[in-house]
């Protein structure tokens, strides 16, 4: 079974209008809300490929209770652990004829040190039964940045490989304990290279700082390949970086890869959490690196043909995978 | 008791934005999700006035337990019946810095015959402990134009007063069951002058059209009157047009009167609410059209006044009620 861990979920609500009045009244013809978040498209995606897949998260009020009749719906086995807040939204207008696209992200209500406590039970039992665990999305409030450190750790020390998709202190801690695979995208690997890691660990002097805290690929290889390895020194046993259209780059033990596939048109929004469950799918299988990124980069590539986050289509899937050129960057280092 | 029905609630979900990149992401700095509908506001205004209030209506879903739990957290008593469709949000984004407002209204989904028939049990089981029943807002997709029009039948015949505030269809059909009091808008008054009631009901010949449809204050007075006037006709014992800043003008069989206060600034989103509520609080106590159009224009004044719809300061209240003026503008007819 593979864990997915989804601590700040939200109910993404979608109002499509023929038309917005963008300082008036509107009635949308058309009205979506599906559970949404990093972590539920991790394990939709998971459930597509046909993984026994568990969610694990925070959840809470009557927003709480429409995600997971969502996921019920959906098929998608959830465990979610109760709080008292409400569970945030999200909210998206799509103006069908104008093309504009305004989407607001409410930062959802704190959670406690208890309810946190009772999580962290509850991912302990479900431990034992897991083969991977993906840690995936942003920290609600009220919660430590090393919350996902601690997550890491638990898992880990029962032997259970991890893969960390997160970002900013929450990323930069979360490394430093160790987890299989750390997921960053561009903007998320030049903003951790701006923080200051635990003392015994390196500084990422220089880092990012040249191309004004951007990074660009491929414009910028060297640069890349430098944040990635100095991330890879905090901990992870590997990083592997989303390039958007130009794919992945993978820095591991074993050599660094770059993979990609044919441009894809389409919505990359959740392109990113098929390519962490393709890691993690990958991770319970033993494929070998080229073959791991075959299969995620293709998944990211399915993804953004999709409409929907965190769906694909096994046509497309299989048609990417076909496409996708694996290069051997450097051997092991 | 006053019964309030809201057939068709929302949850009012806002989103205040400090400058809102309306194509692109935001993250608002404050999120208020609150029970909304016009239903509501009417039974809110009516609970602050120390009325006994209960609100009847139909909810459903996720969305219609959040509704229950902010009612009974303002200690307004509800009693919906449960639908299975999910209750609509109505989400409003206020961009602090530029003071655009969109709003994004969800039509809700349909309901079905089976609930409105568990809807009419409840309500004739709570009509012999009324005092008056108000029937407010929209009617939800999938009801009958007629609904309003056959739950103002079963309270007339009980010899209970009706206050019904809709427009279009249901306004028409409910008009000719008799209500005590109708309460239409300008814009939903001559609307409705341009829909043809029952064959035994007089037509609106010529009403509004000859201003384009529209009716306006004071300066087509004659026109207001005289299809204030063709509605009473159809069959409810008053017509009460609320005139927005320019109050209310009441057609009855005691004589026709105007009634406004000083001009107030604020919002008037809900003003229309806490007239109806005042009407049909002020039919409970069998005070005279005089003091009841004080009263309710003094209401919609002091939550104009009031940032919140539903709700209004005691003191703006009192203030409104001294300065309201009340002309009779003919005698009984």
């Amino acid at each position: 079974m593979i864990a997915v861990v989804a601590l700040n979920p939200a109910l993404d609500v979608t109002h499509h209008v023929d038309g917005v009045d963008w300082a008036g009244v509107n009635r949308p013809a058309r009205v979506r809300a599906v559970p949404g978040g990093k972590g539920l498209n991790v394990a939709r995606t998971l459930h597509a490929l046909g993984a026994e897949v568990l969610l694990l998260g925070l959840a809470g009020g009557p927003t709480g209770t429409a995600i997971r009749a969502g996921l019920a719906a959906n098929g998608v086995p959830a465990a979610f652990t109760e709080i008292a807040a409400d569970t945030r939204r999200t909210f998206v207008v799509v103006d069908t004829r104008g093309g504009e696209v305004a989407a607001f992200y409410e930062p959802g209500e704190a959670v406690t040190a208890d309810e946190l406590g009772r999580f962290v039970a509850a991912y302990g039992e479900a431990l034992p039964r897991c083969a991977a665990v993906v840690l995936s999305g942003s920290l609600p409030p009220g919660l430590p940045a090393g919350t996902y450190a601690d997550l890491t750790a638990l898992a880990t020390a029962a032997g259970i490989p991890v893969v960390l998709d997160t970002s900013g202190e929450a990323l930069l801690r979360g490394a430093a304990a160790g987890p299989a695979i750390v997921k960053p995208n561009l903007t998320e690997l030049a903003a951790v290279t701006q923080l200051t890691p635990a003392a015994s660990l390196p500084p990422a002097r220089g880092l990012a700082a040249a191309s004004g805290h951007r990074l660009r690929w491929p414009d910028d290889r060297a640069g890349v390949l430098a944040a990635a390895r100095w991330l890879r020194g905090l901990g992870p046993r590997a990083v592997v970086v989303t390039l958007g259209a130009d794919g992945l780059l993978a820095v591991t033990g074993d050599g660094t890869w770059h993979a990609a596939g044919e441009p894809v048109a389409g919505n990359p929004t959740g392109a990113g959490d098929a390519v962490a469950a393709g890691l993690a799918n990958a991770l319970t299988q033993r494929q070998s690196w080229p073959e791991r990124l075959r299969h995620a980069a293709a998944l990211g590539s399915a993804t953004t043909a999709a409409t929907v986050a965190g769906e694909f289509a096994t046509a497309d899937y299989q048609r990417a995978l076909a496409s996708v050129r694996v290069c051997q960057l450097e051997g092991p280092r």
